[in-house]
């Protein structure tokens, strides 16, 4: 097993020349292109895992699927989903306009930026830093990683180059959509969004989400059974932006990718998958993870559909 | 089985009143609004159904699956792909804004009106009349019933009232997308949308998209296993129009609908299930089957993601 | 007089290298780009030319004010805007998804295609035919032009290439926008853009809409005031497409443009300009057309705004 | 003529119960619905008023034709309209899809709220207070009035309470439209807005910019023709939002509204109007204002085109 991961890593790596790393925000630019790790959990707690395994990156908008689940079972499926919907869509993560052209003004899904802000701003724990210390503490469950951590430097980087997120925000605002102050809704999304991790962490995340909600590692029951099968669907259909369609071809793997370069991906009862590398395509997925997520399932006949 | 399957259809069978029967179409509007049949067909060809079994249906857009297939089978990937993305939308099924707003004008996926037009379009059989010819004939080898065949009066209805689908493929065709004569390939849409079945045959073509393109009552291998992975990845992300996101939550397995109530849905490796209830919600899918298919996918946990 | 307005065109006319012929309709790409003729009529009666003076063109959207006049004299301004509106858009003349977006799907304004079709199909006069004749009629009163026709091969070349105006038209039938049946309204839409003129025709019509409706050549009262001021507040805010604020700011002063290259000027109660040049920019107005109005309004002081 | 536009107020004033007082922004709910005062200035510099003369009023809206005027004079039509373009809109005055569906991101003209904000962005004037002097010292120029001044708790009102107008700048500053700080950019706008006049007062600005620029009361040149013309054309063509067309037809004279009720009115080379009732129709613009330019315009014949 260690040696077809290995395998299937070092083969994907040299295609880290075909995209390039996120630059948007200047501390993402930073990132070493042409790093790859892979790591893979199963629900039964065996660990395996492959190149740059300790390659630490921040987890982006994968931080939304955690945001997420904290709503889902804080606040209710009915509650949420009043407030985004969960359609897929082929517009940017970061598109404005369907939030004016939508009648009801609400965001797609939470997986874009917008939904994801939305969501944040419904999460019942006060101000940005108990509302990102109550998402951090569900990230250490998810990770079993009791040490996972905000990274500062690209947090201050985020909040101040985030123009687009500011708009997004404030248009949400505007109609209603969004609750509270924004700048300290942005805060805690700029914040969720710094979390730093390594592919370890968030394979057993996977697993978390493969089995129903018990991490493998820690025997700990974090999320409900129904919860997971939401965001599990949500993945499925809206995990990979406006990349999701060709990815459920490719890939046939619900998945959640973030600009930093990582993809967790997740096989319902079987396993939880982590890839990280920080060459992007276009849509901002990571050129190397997908090709290593499409090596992985189709020698481990992992596709769900 | 049989039991459970009855008990099913017979709790579902009330909630045809919260929708409607298609009436776009005058002929649909003839549909008989509280029936229900389910049908359910594994890989192995062991068959099941329940409810109004041999009720009739136009199959509608759930024939894009096979002039789809066709096209896969016939032109390859590449090139079926280059006039259609695979993107999921949240747009209605007969939407023509994104054709103008996309800068290369493609329809967002083959599942859309748009897209199956164009799809049509491309399939190397001269006129209308071969080009049926040839869907229909994969029609019969997926379902392995031999005599299905068009519905004559629902087909002339189609052709006299499908203005939009007329839009759609002058629009098309202004921009290039659409190759051939409009009024043609618009014969042989409406001829395949007006073919009808009744749920026995479509859980036999699910089956057989189950298994990897092999007819589990025929033994015939109809498609190959690339072609039913793809057709199965849109059924996950674009098959019930702009409430495929709902249905993943709900349902969790990969399905195709229809404006006449049919909805054929595929559970990897497992089986086929069809089922038709011709009373439609807003989006255009029926009631009664997506409710079948919840407590179907439920009892039996036939979620895939 | 006469001599200046010589002197505007050959200076205007090296300009045509600028911009090229309409060619998407194939007869249109047989026009002299560097055709460049003027013509101006006073209220009063007086009339100067210029230039390719006799060069014949088709009016194409020009003839959009020909039927809009006959429809708000015919049923009236509350009935006409009813089914479209009166407001200037930014997207092109041939756009379609602003159709889809309003709510009432009506076409933004009379001087855009999609709403020029549904100004015919509202006319009271049966069949192609019969509206075509009446337009012509209207036509010919207006340009004080007995001899006025529609260039058959121009037509058919029309006839055969406009599947983004049928594509607006089914559109607008499948809305119950346009009334009566597709092809035939598009029949006469095809025709009146195809009438052919020469400038001095058109410099009768302008005069003649600049009066308040009396032909300062024929005598006659063709329009009454209060239509003639309809025409020109559309004239003015939408009649050179999406570039009509641009003209609005060079030229200042009521005007439609064709494809055809012509250009009809008004200024009220002072005298109607035309100008045709069939190099266009790139939104479908004639480059040496706009030159020779900006020039003449500078130098006559035409300006209204 | 006292007595004529005494009795075209009277008659209008009734109307006001049609329409409502703005009340996104808190402050502006506090207008008196039934007031409607009315101002004339010939370019000769006669004047004449009507009316609740002396009714103060936030000019809101009218105040981006001042800070359009100096940009023009400061940097010159070419800079400024590189990053605004001049083509009127169908979509409501703070709408932001059209930020992201145009290619170059460029608000569609300066009379929208994007536009504006676009436009002081570029006004060469440091800081917030540098940028408000400027242009509080051109309207003073422009009305002859060197007492015109902010109206505190109107500004403090607009900053607390505009979210869209955040969403807007935010957007354009991702998109590198607006310079400098989003937040001072904004303060500035919201001050111009805030700026308090009575008719009087915006009739002496609309007779400078139908004389060409000379102020018709102090007898400076505060513009150069050509800037006048620009802001003229624009008001033809979009300076009542989306009811620019509607407005052209019915009154035929370039104007601008601002949501506290006023709206400013050129006919060139003849005189200056102003009129202001609070109580707005759905589209942002004064019910008992546009009635009363009506009929000022049908009995004066003051109609331009």
């Amino acid at each position: 097993m260690d040696e077809m991961l290995t395998a299937i890593v070092d083969a994907a790596r040299p295609r880290f020349t075909e995209g390039k790393v996120a630059t948007y925000i200047p501390e993402l630019g930073k990132a070493q292109a042409d790093a790859l790790g892979l790591a893979v959990m199963t629900v039964e707690g065996e660990g395996h895992s492959a190149g740059d395994r300790d390659y630490p990156f921040s987890i982006q908008s994968i931080s939304k699927l955690i945001s997420l689940a904290l709503a889902l079972t804080e606040l209710g499926e009915e509650r949420v989903f009043s407030h985004v919907g969960v359609d897929p869509t082929p517009d940017p993560f970061n598109s404005i306009m369907r939030l004016e052209m939508d009648r009801v003004h609400r965001p797609y899904n939470p997986l874009v930026n917008a939904g994801a802000i939305a969501v944040i701003s419904l999460l019942p724990y006060g101000e940005s830093e108990s509302r990102t210390a109550a998402v951090l503490d569900l990230a250490r469950r998810l990770t079993a990683n009791g040490t996972l951590a905000v990274n500062e430097s690209i947090y201050r980087s985020e909040k101040t180059t985030s123009d687009r997120n500011r708009a997004l925000a404030y248009f949400m605002k505007s109609t209603a959509i969004l609750k509270g102050d924004v700048e300290d809704v942005l805060d805690s999304y700029f914040r969720q969004c710094s979390i730093e991790a390594a592919v370890g962490d968030l394979a057993v995340m996977g697993a978390t989400l493969a089995s129903g909600g018990i991490n493998p590692v820690s025997g700990e029951r974090v999320l409900s059974t129904r919860v997971c099968r939401v965001i599990r669907a949500l993945m499925a259909t809206c995990g990979m932006y406006d990349g999701s369609g060709e990815f459920a071809i490719r890939v046939g793997i619900p998945a959640k990718s973030g600009v930093g370069g990582g993809i967790v991906a997740v096989v319902p009862r079987r396993m939880g998958i982590a890839v990280c590398g920080p060459s992007l395509d276009g849509k901002g997925n990571s050129i190397c993870g997908m090709e290593v997520l499409e090596e992985l399932s189709r020698s481990m006949r992992l596709r769900v559909f």
